[in-house]
């Protein structure tokens, strides 16, 4: 074939202005139609589709070999472009067709192990095993083309605002605060191991004091957790930090990048952010990432429904309802399936109680021997519920309820179309709590992470009442994801030992693992805060999808396993030998 | 202190604009000058430097204050700008000082363990373990936004050519191939191990077979060798890679990334890239990275030199020499220290032959016992050299002594002031040849790597005579520094089974290693080729510096070590335990 470059046109770039032009095109065979004299095949590239046309009776010996192809060859062809008898408006190059006069295989194709179509017939598993073929596909092309506009788009308003993105380095040092770290022996060092950043948290800190003011990096981080579905022991983080800065400085400053995105990707102006405290949103939705996509908020009722004859009420700490609107009509069995899920052992309630807010003006419950239509109707006061409605009332321990409350509205959310898909609902949690404590292992850790600061008013009570300390620690919540998470951070060498030692840290442990940052803040560290966000979850949730693997080209299974390279695996007894280490079995 | 924001300006915008205007700024305490009456302090921040000014007679309190503040300070200072009596033009506020009223210590420091000016006093030990203060000095903070800088302009550029940035993958697996594997112990799945990539290259390889068209990613990668003095175990790689391409299509792209570079970050428009072959360069300047800022091209001398009496030149494979130009009166010292230099290990020259061509017409050599007059003069007629110019010649071993001479060619450029800082030559060597002999191992090697593609008419040579097999592979030199390197690759699955049968890999081996390559390739792999630039490598030459070094913010040193955090280091026995490792003493 004469051609001196291997193609002129994608295939999406052709309609009819380019009638009667000499072209060629590259790409992979979507589809092979034989209509009797005419043989049509549907070339497929990045960018689209173009449709090829041989004509049996001017062009047999071409359609003959064309006949011959398959789905997923890669041919080079070159024609002149017609109009199309049929015309098809769903694609741009709907109104043309190239009538082929050369074509040249570039590459033939097995039959691929499942069809290369937005709806596919590969299940999950052999999807990933072959994900160099699912990458192929139009949704998941989608998927990464969009992630590639956001970190675009997140680049471009981060440089304008001055912030500068500096690389952190990824062979750092294990620390036993957090997650499981991965770690890499050191051949040079032998017995000794870097570790890959959880996240470049320390180094941040140090470039603040570095004095670089405005710092971010869109990076990779690794977590060796125990793979939960939506978990990949990889991550990619927006990861952002300022000096000279309040809590109001920083939140302000992010709004405005998360206003940019959604305003660049999804053409939706977003308003000012609401913002509401950990305890209130602990309080009103059993969570400290409500999806404030609809309402529906808790209604404490120990005083409504306490000191009757309702043993399990009055022994509760907290009896807290919701008011599932119009469902007042729910049927006995639709009420069981409501009950079987809090009683699932991943929400974990002994039961529920119901009350029907009946159209006649009167109240149905499951406790109806308990409390009178007067009692219920006083509850009903209280939660606003109307005729119509239906109440869904939990209790037990405040934590622990409350959470399984949040499980039962989500799902209500769920059933009832509540978690509307194009709707987006940002929220600014504040206020966290600095330390939580740990039953099992009988001390506090830290809420956020080790640097976060105490809020200035809280600072005295550290060691005397450490529960009480709050933070000027925040959250962005979407749609009831936690989308980013920061922190104004402490500034101080002082103040970060003691903190070290309320978590536990041994003075020697504290300048150990962390010297470096304690040594650091002896020279001039300026108030810094910041704040980092989850890229692969926040390209999931403004496309309203819920995996964050459909985000990521190459995902590990929840074995954190790559099964397309088939990795992990085993290394060589030469390599075991240079790095000094031996397989335990 | 009654400020509702921490500062109203940063230390690099107030200027006699603004006088009269009450302000707060933030920084550091450059320097603190008590003269007479006045104390004044330079308050610095990333942005630039303030003075901060305080009256003894009207504000003595304050005054006596900021006496005992001391270097590296943090304050917080609110004031008012005032016109400067003796005014600084060299800095942009050189014009004002503020006037403060309130001043607030944000962080004291410590006296930092060497200066933070743009000449430290101190040492490269001492400033690698106090990076964090390292950073804070001009010259470094000056490298790190350059780096940004560059780095904000090739996504740019690459994202509005449609090229689309994609992640690949930290955690993948280990391959014989190349130079040594970071690993990564996997805990799920005990005795199995991850690889830290060397470079993304089969991922961006199976992209181009998802049909992703044109992708690149700024990443870093990961090498495991003993390090020389420029080489980091860490590196940040601009990894490039298009399908339908023939090399032609590469090199243009990439020269048009590289033009936009220099226009940008160094406001210098480049003209069109000159190309060399490989044999051409080695031939010509001894080195696949000829530095051609100046010219010194080799001569072979063969056929002027040999079949006289000197046995050396007689026995040799290669008489080449190199014009000095106007160092023909170079003292015996001087030559002395050419001859020594050729004599250290690092060239292993055994001696070097020297023609100074004098004023009067005559030559005098080291070897005039062996030459007369006229041999010396057809030598230099070949060399073109003309009255007051210097031949230096080696022989022995073709590429050994292409390789020496290259030594001595770049000294002399180094010595003659002809490497100018400033100036740009930018060369595309071409045709590289696909495999080089290891006499060692008395194997071949893949010359870039073993997914680099025969030029289809050396393909037939493979078996027969792989020498001879030239690639369609190229590297992007400025300077004499490889900036990048690449190649069109192998998209077909027999032509790469064949190409590992060449580099002595067993079909099972390949099979093990790359069996999803060569599995890919089976459902219709487009042609396709790339590049990667060093991105640590480019920001050094572009700002004429040597080390890499002076682009990250926290290097290794030659040890692997991060002095600073002090890593690597051990880790717990529970930690090993976990992963089911020990330690081999």
């Amino acid at each position: 074939m004469l051609m001196t470059e291997m193609r002129t046109h994608t295939c999406n770039e052709l309609n009819a202005g380019y009638i009667g032009k000499e072209v060629i095109l590259c790409g992979w065979v979507q589809a092979i139609r034989n209509l009797g004299g005419m043989t049509f095949i549907d070339l497929r590239d990045r960018y689209g589709i173009t449709q090829l046309a041989f004509n049996s009776e001017t062009q047999s010996e071409l359609c003959e070999t064309a006949k011959e192809f398959g789905r997923e060859w890669v041919l080079q062809a070159a024609g002149t472009v017609a109009e199309r008898y049929s015309k098809n408006k769903n694609i741009p190059t709907g109104d043309v067709e190239i009538i082929v006069s050369k074509i040249h295989v570039l590459s033939q194709s097995e039959i691929p192990p499942f069809t290369i179509e937005d709806e596919s017939d590969g299940g999950d598993e052999l999807r990933m095993k072959y994900r160099y073929l699912d990458l192929r596909r139009n949704p998941v092309k989608k998927n990464m083309l969009f992630r590639h506009q956001i970190a675009f788009e997140i680049r471009n308003y981060m440089n304008n605002i001055g912030f500068v993105e500096i690389e952190t380095p990824f062979l750092i040092k294990s620390t036993p605060e957090g997650a499981r770290d991965f770690v890499v022996p050191s051949r040079v060092n032998p017995g000794e191991f870097y570790a890959l950043p959880q996240s470049p948290q320390t180094f941040k800190q140090l470039l603040m004091l570095s004095g670089y003011d405005r710092y971010f990096q869109i990076v990779k981080c690794f977590r060796d957790e125990d793979l939960r579905t939506d978990r990949q022991p990889e991550f990619t983080q927006i990861d952002c930090e300022m000096s000279f800065v309040t809590q109001e400085d920083v939140l302000n400053t992010f709004e405005g990048l998360v206003k940019h995105i959604f305003q660049k990707v999804k053409n939706i102006e977003i308003p000012d952010i609401e913002r509401m405290t950990y305890a209130d949103a602990m309080k009103l939705y059993g969570s400290d990432k409500p999806d404030t996509r609809f309402d529906m908020r808790f209604v404490e009722l120990n005083d409504r429904l306490q000191h009757k004859d309702f043993s399990v009420f009055n022994q509760a700490e907290l009896v807290i309802g919701i008011v599932a609107k119009d469902c007042g009509n729910y049927s006995r069995k639709q009420l069981d399936e409501l009950v079987d899920f809090v009683k699932r052992p991943q929400v974990g309630a002994g039961g529920l109680v119901y009350v029907l807010c009946q159209p006649d003006g009167n109240y149905k419950s499951s406790v109806d021997k308990f409390y009178d239509q007067n009692d219920l109707r006083k509850v009903a006061e209280k939660c606003h519920a109307e005729e119509g409605d239906l109440i869904l009332i939990m209790s037990g321990k405040t934590e622990k309820t409350r959470s399984q409350l949040s499980s039962l509205r989500l799902e209500l959310g769920r059933r009832l179309g509540l978690q509307k898909s194009g709707e987006y609902k940002l929220l600014w949690v504040v206020d966290f709590p600095l330390l939580e404590w740990d039953e099992e292992t009988e001390r506090f850790y830290a809420k956020h992470h080790p640097f976060t600061a105490p809020k200035p008013e809280h600072e005295a009570l550290l060691l005397t009442a450490p529960r009480e300390v709050n933070a000027n620690a925040y959250d962005l919540v979407i749609n009831g994801s936690e989308i980013g998470g920061g922190s104004i951070r402490i500034h101080n060498s002082a103040m970060q030992q003691k903190m070290f030692n309320v978590l536990g840290f041994s003075d020697e442990e504290a300048q150990k693992q962390f010297g470096f940052l304690l040594n650091a803040f002896k020279y001039g560290a300026p108030p810094h805060g910041g704040i980092a966000f989850g890229l692969d979850r926040l390209c999931a949730v403004l496309s309203d999808l819920d995996s964050i693997r459909d985000f990521i080209a190459f995902p590990k299974n929840n074995a954190a396993r790559d099964t397309m390279i088939d990795s992990p695996a085993t290394i060589s007894e030469e390599q075991l030998k240079e790095l000094g280490i031996e397989i335990k079995n």
